[in-house]
This record gives structure tokens, sequence and C-alpha cells, in this order.
């Protein structure tokens, strides 16, 4: 099926018009129109082949929000006129240990990613949700609650699930006390769920500016990083703390924060590697840890958690002729607290 | 009560004999003469000033068996002529959350170290186990299982229990696959453990040289750690890995091992931060994380443990007065695999 989508030709040049071909559905696929994208700063580190490995033309984008417009013949769970998401995934082995476990995002055999991803199905490389159309296995397409706005439902496909996951593994609960380190759009998604999750929350920010912003969204505290002083107040005193830092920064200053048996999750991916002092972690014992979006079934969970609790990202809507401005201000942390794509721009 | 110690008196100065004072029993005291006492690497480290902190005149030594002389009014575990032992504490407040948990080791209010510490209750610093004598609270006095071989149990008080708290805190178990890396006076005793509990045991270091003796002490398999492609046959293949190396090292070759959800746990302390990459816990899902000792009960516990498993410490017994040229050994790794001094030496 001839699709409509934005793809960039090299690491250098500006996303633009490309007609791709998706696969007709076989009988488990859903064939979706894409109502809404998000976009994720992956998007951006792929197209600019930041991550080297990007295989051109590269169509990005895995927060993907639409409608079903045809389904295979084996398909169960959607049907036409229903809506559905994608996330960073549309396929794994589904055989090895891990998959089984349904934490396909660590397949053994290695998932396919929504895009850039070798195709197996289709062959080729897998394009994203910056088109007007998906086929996508319905293994790997999600149920999407009709009660939350669509397009600040998209984000949580990615940014979600990569917050949301992490917390439900170390168990956050009622009764903690929870750090979220850095408000963008990880972070802004880390406190909405920190604070569902009925935790006291803080926000660690190097931006004194945005303390009211994260009040809003559901912090108890804010922490500016900077002051020695104010850290030094919540030493020892945290059960988890989730890192959505990208940049380089001092890792030891938030171990120390933990309590006795406390963990640090890393969710953002720092260029270089973090310098870890062995007190940091030893007295008292710690954990240092990392964790990668979510299962399928966990996304799911994590979608009708939303709907639930009435979560959602908070948004900029963009055209998708406007993507190239918004990875500019992508990079100056200029959004808040994330662009999402309105396809209808891409079909008129 | 005067005792003969040694001591250093300077970072500079090697130990040398001083009398020393301990208190007369108080109502829950256990007064015992000192027949073995291990030798830690931290003894050298406190006596050289190299933690900084040190208070002179300093008596190390807190891997402590020996016989109770005389017990206060008030005691009940022990009585005269029982065999007692003495870990890495001798006191903490008994009463903040971790204590209560029986973690004293991480004492919120700060334990009392079995030296270098400031004695609460006799006041001055605590003087540690190179010493013919020592007066310690029942409540910090380990009873000693008289089937085992005294001097090589003494070594089990710290190098036993810091090998042994984390495995049961990760669980390792029958049908895991678990490493440990170093083989000293910590890795040593990691291999009998981690064989102890069933799991399949490799052992990691840089001298092809140890594999014999590797594998005498449980080891299934020995990896030389310089061999990339020995490394690499290993990926993503571990459950736990228990990383006793003090010298600098690369992390993320050990963290690239561990399967999903598995932990890396150092017990060694590396002088300067450890660099980590993101992507090293990321994917999958990693833990990097720190122990400390183990609490009082635990280490009654893992006393109790090899007992019934028959395990102690492999041990050089040397004199007290050979100190100081077992200190220079100590800092080639010329020790099978930890130094006991046989207190009769300095009672003679």
């Amino acid at each position: 099926m001839p699709t409509l989508a934005y793809a960039a030709q090299s690491a250098t040049s500006p996303l633009a018009p490309l007609a791709i071909n998706r696969r007709d559905p076989l009988p488990t696929d859903v064939a979706m129109d894409i109502l809404y994208c998000g976009v994720c700063h992956s998007d951006l580190h792929q197209a600019r082949n930041e991550w080297q490995g990007t295989t051109f033309p590269c169509v990005p984008g895995h927060e993907i929000v639409g409608r079903v417009t045809k389904v295979g013949s084996k398909v169960r769970k959607f049907k036409e006129g229903d809506l559905a998401a994608v996330g960073c995934m549309v396929d794994s082995c589904r055989s090895c240990e891990n998959c089984k476990r349904g934490l396909e995002q660590y397949c053994l055999n290695g998932c396919t990613f929504t895009y850039n991803s070798p195709d197996k199905i289709s062959g080729g490389m897998t394009f994203g949700g910056y088109s007007t159309g998906v086929v996508v296995d319905e293994a790997f397409t999600l149920k999407v609650p009709t009660s939350l706005n669509l397009a600040a439902t998209a984000p949580l496909l990615c940014a979600g699930i990569t917050t949301y996951s992490p917390m439900r593994h170390w168990k956050v609960s009622k009764g903690q006390k929870v750090g979220v380190v850095g408000l963008g759009g990880l972070g802004h998604m880390g406190v909405k769920f920190a604070r569902a999750f009925g935790a006291r929350t803080v926000l660690f920010t190097t931006s004194p500016g945005k303390a009211d912003d994260a009040k809003r969204l559901g912090a108890d505290e804010v922490v500016v990083s900077k002051n020695a002083g104010e850290m030094a107040k919540h030493t020892g005193s945290f059960d988890f703390i989730l890192d959505c830092v990208s940049a380089q920064h001092d890792i030891n200053a938030y171990l120390n924060l933990l309590k006795l048996d406390g963990t640090l999750c890393l969710v953002g991916a720092p260029e270089h590697p973090l310098p870890v002092s062995a007190f940091s972690l030893l007295l008292p014992r710690k954990q240092f840890a990392g964790s990668g979006i979510g299962g399928v079934a966990e996304t799911q969970e994590m979608l009708d958690f939303c709907a639930d609790h009435g979560i959602v990202s908070d948004i900029e809507m963009i055209k998708m002729q406007d993507i190239n401005t918004a990875y500019d201000r992508l990079l100056k942390g200029d959004v808040k607290y994330r662009f999402v794509i309105d396809m209808a721009s891409l079909k008129a």
C-alpha cells in the first residue's frame, strides 16, 4: 500500500516527504491510519545518525495512535474503526526466555523496533510513525482507551512506558519517597506516575524556573540540584530515584540520596560513561540500575492505568511540515513537554 | 584490665607492642582471651591512614576468635570457657530503622566499629583484635561452632560475611550462574559460598596461574578476564557477579556478562570512581550494587552455615611479631588467602 511519510535521506538532510510502501495486511496484521505521532529524542538521534547504525532513508516515530482501517483474517482483538496504538517495537522472536516473560523489549534474538530495524516480515528496514499509515502484527498493537485525549496519549507509548515500567518493577508505592531527575519528556511523565502511585514525589532540576510547573504536574517538592545545601538535606532518604537525564551529570550526588536498599534507575542514556564511586553503593547497600521501555503487556497495563487515573502527556501539537523546526527546539529543551505531530497535516 | 596489643603509632611507623586498657566487663559484656585474629586489607588501610581519619595509636583487627574469660551479670548467651567471636562491629544505636531490621552495619546513627571508632561506652577510640584480649557487649559477640578449625574461622568474621551477605540478599541459588571477580581474601570465600549455595561458579582472574587453585576451591570454570574472546563467550549469561577487586578495573566488561535483571555487586572498594556506561545497565535491565559486611544475626547465620558445610578460610598462620612483613606481602597479593595471627605469640 503506497503511504506518504516524512524521512531523513541522510544524517545531514532535513526531514522531507517520501512515498513508502506498507505491506498488505497478513492474517494477523492490523492496518491503521495514523492520527498522531509523538516526537521522541531518539527520533532525532536516529535521523541524524548520532548512534551510528542508521539506514537511510529513515522514517522515525514510535509513539503512534491511529484508527484501524483493515484487519487480517486471524485478527481477534481489533476491528475496522477501532482505536489502536503502536510503541517502540513491532515484532520479536516470541520464543526466547525474555519474550515468554512478556519482556519483548529485551528479546534475546533482538526485537524489531518500529523504525530502523531489519523488517523480518516485509524485508528492508522498518519505517516509523511519521507517516499516514502503518501495518503491524496485532500481537504488538495496543488497545487505546477511549476516555483520553488521543494526541496526548501518543507519548505514553515511549515516554510513558519508559517511566512507568521501572517504577512498577521497583515497586514505587504509597509511603515511599521518590525522586525524578530532570523535567523533560520523560521526567514530566515520571512525576505524574510517581504521584499516581502514591509516593512523595521530589523533582530534581538544574532550572529553578521549572519549580512551579513541576508542582502543577504533581511534584510535592522541587530541589535545585546545583544547590549542594538543598541536596544534602535529602541524604539517605529516597527509596527510588528515576534519572531521566541524557546529559553528563554527577550520579554519585543522587546515589548519596538513596536510603538502604534504594535504587537509582537510569532511563536517559548519557553518551559518556558515568563515574560511580564504590562508597556510593556500599554504605549503605544500594543499587544503580537501568531500564528500557517495557513489554507489550505492560504497555497495555500502563495505557489502562492512565485511563483510570486520567494521565496523559503535556504536549504541543505540530504539523508534519514543522518537524525540522521542532527538532531544533527539542535540542534547546524548548518544549512542554512533548511534541506530537497531527498527522492530518500530512493527509491534507 | 591492662592488655597487650600491637599498634601503629603513626601512618608511617611499623606496628609495635603497646599496653592498652580494656574495661572491666559491664553487666552485658563478654571478656575474652583472643586466640586468633585475621588480617584484613582494611587493617593496613587504617594503620597507614590511607582512608584518612585514623586516630593514633591504632590497634587493627576485626576477625577475632577467642575464649570467654569472664561474663557480666546479665550475660545469658555465654559463660566462661565458651568460644566466642567478634567481627567488624562492637556496638550500634540498636534503635534506628536499620538496626531494628538486624542491619546494624548500616546503623543510621553510625555503628561502632571494632577499631578506630569512638567508643561510646569506654570513651576514646576502640582498639581491635591485634591484642591478647577484648571486652564486647554480648549483643555483638558471636557463638563459634566447635567443629571448625578455629584459626581458619577467624577470617569468616569479615571476609566471610562480606561475601555471604550479598549472595544471600540477591538470593544466589542452585540453577544460577554466578561469577566471582578476583581470587584473594574475599574472592576465595566468594567461590566457596557460591559453590555451597549450589550455583554454577565462574571465577574471573587476571592471573591464568590461579586457575587450578580456583577449581580446588570450588570454581566450575575459570575465565582469564584479560582475554576478550573468553569474556565474550559469557555475554548476557550471569545471574549474579560478586566483584571482590579493590583495584581499578573495567566494570562494563562485567555488567555486559549479566542477563536480564542480573546484579553485579561490588564488595571491594576501588579508590577512584568506576566509569559505568548507560547502555551497560539499560539493555537489558540490570543492576550495579554494593554491599558492606553483614548484621549480627546474619553473621551468626553465616558461621552456622559454615559449620554445616565445613567451610573455613584458607589461611597462612603468622606470629604477631611478623605483622609488618605480612602487610608487605599483602600488598603484593602474596598470601593464600588470608593471614591469621596466632595470638599465643603475643602472650609468650
